[in-house]
């Protein structure tokens, strides 16, 4: 062995990490339930071979069998009231679905079109005569229903889609219509085999007026064909997730009875009234929309426990597969012993326990806001803009983990017996479904700038353009809720080109101010940017095209402060031990990893000098050959069972 | 329309680009064979569908018919002497191959494995009675046979195979044995269906002396079945690249005549003696390896054309498809109208560009070298060094490019009848096979460090540590291919803090000065952290560890230099019109991305001030907003035939 654990120094001795005390720490107050989940996950294991040996028909009807077989146990409707036979637990429905993560994605999007989609609407949209009529057959599985909100000519804006319905009061019915083919349903999971039902966003017009997107129950599909005036076609073959079957859906004159509109947050009388306890038309939409975050913050759990599944093969194959002589006459050289490879596997690592913090706090603002009737507007707001965030965050570092240990495994990481061609082939479009990425860290730079102020709401972008920029501003920056950080960070850090000499890299205070001051910054800049380009240009169109991709970044700035900031709390609750310490480690690669990658623009704003850039990444080295000792004790802990990995040629 | 047009200002004014003309510049003298593949792809078309839509085995089947078929025209076997009805053009084999690679990706790697590897090991390794006897049948695909190099036990590190070919004087045979599980042949593309003949690679014993890996012809299969000692199993189904059939093989005492060693650079004689012109084993070893560099070089121009294909959809798809208003009452706005898609996508199509006229170079150098028998030592290895690095870059802007590319096309771009599926999967192992890319940046960086030296030739990585650290650090430096480049520098850039604040930044002397002063200040720096570190801990392999990271970031620099030069030469030969313009603007594009995705390091380094880095990404914004308009011609130019790009949601 020459990996050189001589290189730590000054105090520091490797921490003998207990790895079933970890796994209590990341499972948290949500053991029980992903206990259950892991025991399916083992007992279906086989579900991983079968979807590529399956034909796609064969291996759709396998998933759907198996997802009634875990609604069975109880695992998928942890979220449903228990009235109506759930666990009435909104957390963990939430936490049983991150940890599906670890087996078949198409039988995890499975799970989620069915009770997370399909039923989340109904249960957040409807009424009791929805939930009595829907809901017990829904969480046993044995009423299959979709979601058809995404049209093909308007994917992430669906307040422009193109489906209407029409209420008729003479009958006393909605007639449902695709208008033009650009507004025929698309991508919809459980379309083009199993559904009965439909979850139908469409235009609602009542008395010859527009009352905007509503959400009505549609049956598609009766006996096994399509119910009359509706047409579905089956989407085909997709780069992954094979086992659902996604289709269109058109609808031509399609009848159904006035209680079919999900009736929460509007309603119309017999007589054609329409009736919202919601004024403002936005406002209701997004109050609507709203109710579906629950669908975000699954894919964002969901994605980091896919990415968990990459890094524990990549790191237990890298500490049994050796490459070139070490020196002559010895063994060749372990792969994780290699610094490069430690670079390239043990900051994912990092970044991946961060964002399992990070989780950790989204769902447990999901349960209390969904918990309670009587969360307030600004608390939803927040939450769905940590969800936004939280999900372009998470998917992305799947999309780009599962790359690079893939890479990382060499050609036997291409073979489809080892796990890598699945799980980037299903988890790819995670970046896309639940609102493309790009479009959520809009929507989350539009709350930074509107401090999620609820009458800006229906603000798309442009109004959002026109409202920052229709004041001074330092209106803006004191209405931001970045505001508030500035001053704590002014207080940690005195000005002047010295300022960050003091504090030492592996001090928490100095990582979270460094973000903190990152993102006070460039929001500040990005509102400076807009006002001027209003007042040079005026159009707002190409002012916001300007000024694109700093919107961008100052949301992904704003969500991995929140990142680092969960990890650097749920440390601070945690006793003084070993596990502390292993963790304490990964804090700080996570944050410094953070800072490197970004270490142009803190050098460009004055705070970071030269040497101590240099330095951090000398730090970030150091941490490697630190945590690389420990890095099959940190992927064991995740808890993922054995039988997930599957991957014979690289760990066994 | 709201792109505004208007920004760009200072004499500018669009240039009207001639795309006909542009595909010509791009073609260059391989116009005809290029055409020729063109029509072929298009001929052959429908493997895109069946790709997807026949069992592995029919697909297999379907995919060697038409390597055959391609064979028949002539396309497939221009590397080959005439002689034995090649076509005698080297550099025109590697166009066709590139040109393939708009196609389904199973039949070029097909055809790679086929003619490249085992048709090239035969050419290139054997000697006249190979050539008679195999040459013909293999050039038009009736004889098919395998490349077995690579094993399970090692990847990348072919010295120490573990096959043992041992020659029996008496039989005049040699007998080939697989010893131990590690040193079974795996991934042998041909293998598992369709190979007769393998050219086995295998450590030669004669008279209980060991010298080192050598080539011989194996048959493997006879009358469709095993050969007597040969186990074959099937790889089974992989990410991609289905159509290949990839395959393990263990050989029990199989039994070949003498004469199967190809024998051109070493033989054996009856009497068991062995001989060779080249001396040195290790220089012997390589010598052998570097005949087989048309592989990275098809690889890495096969990777830059499938990178195309992705662009071409992602672009087409930007004009085509709105999202969002653009202002109250019009239209909604065209996707590459945002600033952000227009930073994800333009950069890329600049790279491509940048990629493929580095790839003309390192082409054009593969062709002079193999069409002299004289070509110097010296400058075998520069090719070499220059293919391994071109494959790396090549490949990995491949991998980010179609993963960009499918993202900036949504949900449709997940689907299977839209081409991302395929070119994703297909593609994912060019980054491993023909050499795994950071191994490959290793070789890299070694011949930079030991300036190509013969004698240090067969140095492994610790090799080359203990001779950098052998020698003051100037020596090293002084020794290095890129010390000629620090005067010239010198020359151009005087020292000091204000040494750039006068070069224009799209003036490309500027751009190269500053990829050349990155090269040499991190190639010396590197040399010292060697020297400092075997001073300090002598242990090699502790210290090349440590240092790994910088290993491949001087690679990567000096690639990038080379791929700028490569642009700013091939600009410099053409006549001043518009397409000249236009291609001007997308090399100050790469130059300007290149350095902005490094500008930490040139803020450390005191190349780049404050001021001047946030210049150039102002500056990267304003070039994007430029080649906007020019996008689509500029893709049209690679000449990719249109029923390749197989989009029909996305470019109809």
């Amino acid at each position: 062995m020459i990996t050189d654990t001589s290189t730590p120094s000054g105090g520091y001795s490797r921490p003998d990490i207990d790895v079933r005390a970890l796994t209590q720490v990341l499972d948290g107050e949500y053991a029980e339930i992903r206990e259950l989940v892991r025991t399916n996950l083992v007992k279906h294991a086989s579900v991983l071979e079968e979807a590529e040996e399956l034909d796609i028909e064969a291996f759709r009807e396998r998933v759907r069998e198996l997802a009634v077989a875990l609604a069975a146990t109880g695992q998928t409707g942890m979220g449903f009231p228990k009235e109506y036979g759930g666990g009435g637990d909104i957390g963990a429905s939430i936490a049983a679905f991150e940890t599906l993560a670890f087996g078949d994605l198409s039988l995890l999007v499975k799970v989620g079109v069915q009770f997370g989609l399909f039923g989340g609407a109904i249960l957040h949209l409807g009424t009791e005569r929805h939930h009595r009529a829907y809901l017990p057959d829904l969480i046993t599985g044995k009423l299959l229903g979709c979601f058809a909100m995404t049209e093909t000519g308007h994917g992430s804006n669906v307040q422009a889609l193109g489906t209407v319905a029409t209420y008729d009061a003479d009958s006393q019915e909605f007639v449902i219509t695709t208008q033009g083919e650009g507004a025929r349903k698309d991508y919809i999971g459980n379309a083009a085999r199993h559904a009965e039902l439909a979850v139908v966003f469409a235009q609602l017009e009542v008395g010859g007026r527009a009352e905007g997107v509503h959400a009505f129950v549609v049956p598609v599909r009766v006996d096994g064909a399509p119910a009359p005036g509706v047409r579905i076609e089956d989407a085909g073959r997709k780069m992954g997730l094979n086992g659902v079957d996604n289709g269109r859906i058109w609808f031509d004159g399609v009848r159904v009875p006035r209680e079919a509109l999900l009736n929460r947050f509007a309603d119309v009388t017999p007589e054609g009234v329409y009736e919202s306890p919601i004024e403002n038309p936005g406002r209701r939409f997004f109050t609507m929309l709203g109710t579906l975050v629950q669908g975000r913050v699954s894919v964002g759990g969901g994605a980091i426990n896919a990415a968990k599944v990459a890094l524990a093969i990549a790191v237990k194959y890298a500490v049994r597969r050796r490459q070139f002589d070490a020196a002559p006459d010895t063994e060749e050289q372990l792969l994780l012993d290699y610094g490069m490879h430690q670079r390239r596997l043990l900051p994912l690592v990092a970044r991946t326990y961060a964002l399992h913090f990070a989780q950790d706090v989204v769902r447990t603002q999901l349960h209390e806001v969904f918990s309670t009737e009587t969360g307030d507007e600004q608390e939803r707001r927040e939450l769905e803009s940590r969800a936004a965030g939280t999900k372009a965050l998470g998917t992305w570092h799947a999309t780009r983990t599962i790359q690079e240990c893939r890479e990382a495994c060499g050609g036997a990481g291409y073979l489809a017996v080892n796990r890598f061609a699945a799980l980037k082939a299903d988890s790819d479009v995670f970046t896309t479904f639940e609102g493309d990425n790009h479009v959520l860290l809009q929507l989350v730079a539009k709350g930074l700038l509107t401090n999620y102020a609820h009458e800006f709401e229906d603000m798309d972008q442009l109004g959002m353009v026109r409202f920052v920029t229709g004041q001074a501003v330092e209106t803006v920056i004191e209405k931001t809720s970045v505001h508030k950080l500035l001053e704590r960070v002014r207080d940690l850090l005195p000005g002047g080109d010295e300022w960050d000499q003091e504090a030492g890299l592996l001090d928490s205070e100095y990582q979270l101010a460094m973000v903190r001051f990152r993102e006070e910054h460039m929001l500040a800049g990005l509102a400076r940017r807009l006002k001027r380009g209003m007042d040079q240009e005026r159009e707002p169109g190409a002012v916001f095209s300007h000024v694109q991709d700093h919107v961008i970044a100052v949301a992904r700035v704003h969500v991995e402060r929140l990142v680092l900031e969960a990890f650097v709390d749920r440390l601070r609750t945690l006793p003084d031990d070993d596990n502390k310490v292993a963790l304490g480690l990964l804090c700080d690669l996570f944050a410094l990893s953070t800072i490197e990658a970004d270490r142009a623009w803190f050098m460009e704003h004055g705070r970071l000098t030269v040497q101590r850039s240099k330095a951090i990444s000398r730090e970030i080295n150091d941490l490697c050959r630190k945590v690389r000792p420990l890095a099959v004790d940190l992927v064991d802990a995740w808890g993922i069972p054995p039988e997930m990995l599957r991957s014979p040629d690289l760990v066994g």
